[in-house]
């Protein structure tokens, strides 16, 4: 559009006094892009110089302004019997990029979440070690650090909709997710620095983790996991843990279901088979058609969802350039590609990554696409490193039937209508 | 260390029970790294097991830890007259990676920090433009996104000590920057759907910026700039910026100095020549020996600086390993190389990077070292992938004399004492 000023333009000067006067724009035609809105709110009323605003000092530490209120973890109270095991899903239709603020990020404890200082904490290694040792947080940060960024899924993401479209948002469907950039340990150098001489053959050992909540959390994680890429963080995105993620030291397993995480990490043990824990049969196994259960599945798949328009972030503006955004992940490497199809996976476009795919983190694929008020039936399929594509939840059922409560990786449908208002549906 | 228990070591069983009895565990010489802390706090009336936490479903948008309560944005009260311009310093010597959380990153503003809603909010391009435009918030999500991380730097950052060693941390001396993963739209995107063909040839036009605050904190910059990598942004960490980081939309210069890195843009024109606005020439110019000024010194040069130890990070651990840590950037382009003096510049290791350099953002540095409690003159040097090294605060003085505040990137001292703290110095 044009913008024209009653008489002429002002000068740049008389725009800083404040002086503009209302704009008389109209569309003209449906032109290039959006840029073509009538502005009734610039009226000699109302100058764009907002004046001073406040200083910010007394806010030493920020929080999200008040228009902002909505972008919060939300809860689904049914599914779990009392906030004391909870589960507070991210904002994911709200959020765009791909680093998670902690604030907002994804949390599930099993009993609380507790408050352990510093000082207090204590990391001990032992069983099948050379040295048992305690670690205090201090003698951690005396050890050769590394930064890296990886997303946490919980194995219950999108578990609810095994049975069909359930949830209706993104947040509930998929905010069972973050990513956040992690600064601690390797954990290879902590069980080095105990030696692992009389653990002999590494191959079929294991190490088994848990927290210093009342849960505790128990995990076994093979050796070889450990001894890869694991980490005992103490930061995320450059601050300490917040409380709800394990203040001060959590478990940082790349690529693997969040249980595995251990928040408020106090014991590793070197073991020479796996605990068998509670975490690990009765729960965090996926029960099949014919009531066996798999176990160890520990890795989460390629996965992808279209966080807007969603349900709760449906288009509100009018026909015309759309931007349709969402996220992709692995657990086994790199995102290589997404596409999305907008008719319920009867053709795809292939979408653009925001960035190179990061091993084991979040990436950010948009579709620059044009509306013109059809109905679409969206989805997004991810494709990863290992040429493996994120299947739809009818091949999953075919696999897995209709038991499991984890690892539901397949394919989303969001169904946006002509008033571009979108709803959570299943597509045969 | 070996850690021993009373007796018998406990079976997992009744460690679960928070029966762990106390340790007596002793340091078996000055053996392995660190790990060797006789542990009095395990004692038999404090099991490891927390009991249960909190829910923090109170909590929706989460807060730091009471403990962190030091790990805040910091003021110098007497930098600015007031608050209604003033300046809060990142708490760098606290953070650790490369992000900066949001709600402690720098900032400053010149006429308080305004609270402009998304319906509020228009963006207008106009001068020499084909088709003058108004965008609202909704229309700038209508265009392609990008996402990028990218460190600000205010120019003033260590102005302060031209003079000598002035404030006493790293925090004041260093903390007007923040780092922080972007997205948003590429100015050029919304410059060419304005049209430039009026512009004529774009060698010589420059761009004239200004939000919407009182101050309107106007800067021009040169198109092929404009074109390159600017951004108009609306969110930082993947979520809305917050009020003080110019809610709803700000411009990111990449590499340039952060007051060009306008909050709460409401006004692009393209203009045929520099405006010289007064955040331009009385500011954001440095003042030469002879009294003359350098003007349009936009790029930030390649600096660094120790995190830890400094200040207001000492070393609390006795001798034996330390992690050194800090940060290093460049206006020009990615960090290739950082280098760690102990002895104030005479000798020099060269530090890991916790990842490779990436264009205009923080790049983490660490020197895995040990300390026998002898003092150091700790400093860090920066190169770029220019071949551009960090000067020394004598070659810059040399060249610039000492009336300049800003575009200090010398090489920064620490004299670290036995008793592990360390004060800001300057060496010859």
């Amino acid at each position: 559009m044009t913008v024209r000023f009653k008489g002429k333009a002002p000068s740049r000067r008389a725009f800083l006094k404040g002086t503009l006067a209302s704009t008389a724009g109209a569309i003209a035609g449906a032109g290039a892009a959006s840029a073509a809105t009538p502005d009734p709110l610039i009226t000699e009323k109302q100058s764009w110089a907002m004046g001073t605003g406040d200083g910010v000092d007394a806010t030493p530490y920020g929080l999200p302004i008040q228009y902002e209120g909505d972008v919060i973890r939300r809860n689904v109270e049914w599914l779990t019997a009392d906030t004391i095991s909870s589960i507070n899903f991210s904002p994911i239709h709200a959020l765009d990029g791909t680093i998670t603020p902690q604030g907002c990020a994804f949390e599930r404890h099993h009993s609380g979440a507790i408050e352990l200082k510093k000082e207090d904490y204590r990391l001990m290694i032992n069983g099948l070690v050379d040295q048992e040792l305690i670690f205090t947080y201090e003698d951690l940060e005396r050890f050769p650090r590394v930064n890296k960024t990886f997303f946490l899924e919980c194995a219950a993401n999108t578990g609810m909709e095994w049975a069909g479209a359930q949830l209706n948002g993104a947040q509930f469907t998929h905010g069972m997710i973050h990513n956040m950039e992690y600064t601690g340990v390797s954990l290879r150098t902590l069980l080095e620095e105990a030696g692992l001489g009389k653990a002999g053959d590494l191959k079929d050992k294991w190490i088994y983790v848990e927290g210093a909540d009342a849960s505790s959390n128990g995990r076994s994680i093979p050796m070889e996991k450990a001894l890869d890429d694991v980490m005992i963080a103490f930061k995320a995105n450059g601050e300490a843990l917040r409380k709800e993620h394990g203040y001060p030291v959590r478990l940082v397993v790349p690529g693997w279901e969040g249980n595995m995480w251990v928040k408020w990490l106090r014991r590793i043990e070197v073991t020479d088979q796996a605990v068998e824990s509670r975490e690990e049969t009765s729960k965090y196994t996926d029960t099949l058609e014919n009531g066996t259960s798999r176990k160890w599945t520990w890795v989460m798949d390629a996965k992808s969802v279209v966080t807007s328009p969603s349900p709760q972030s449906p288009i509100k503006h009018g026909h015309g350039p759309l931007v349709i955004t969402g996220l992709a992940w692995s657990g086994r490497g790199a995102i290589t590609r997404v596409d999305v199809s907008k008719d319920g996976g009867k053709t795809w476009e292939t979408a653009r990554l925001a960035n190179p795919g990061q091993p084991m983190a979040l990436t950010r694929f948009y579709l620059d696409t044009t509306w013109t008020g059809e109905e679409m039936l969206l989805q997004s399929r991810a494709m990863d490193e290992t040429g493996y594509v994120q299947p739809t939840k009818h091949m999953l059922r075919e696999v897995r039937g209709e038991n499991s409560i984890y690892h539901n990786n397949c394919i989303q449908t969001w169904w946006v209508k002509a008033n571009g208002e979108a709803e959570n549906v299943e597509v045969s």
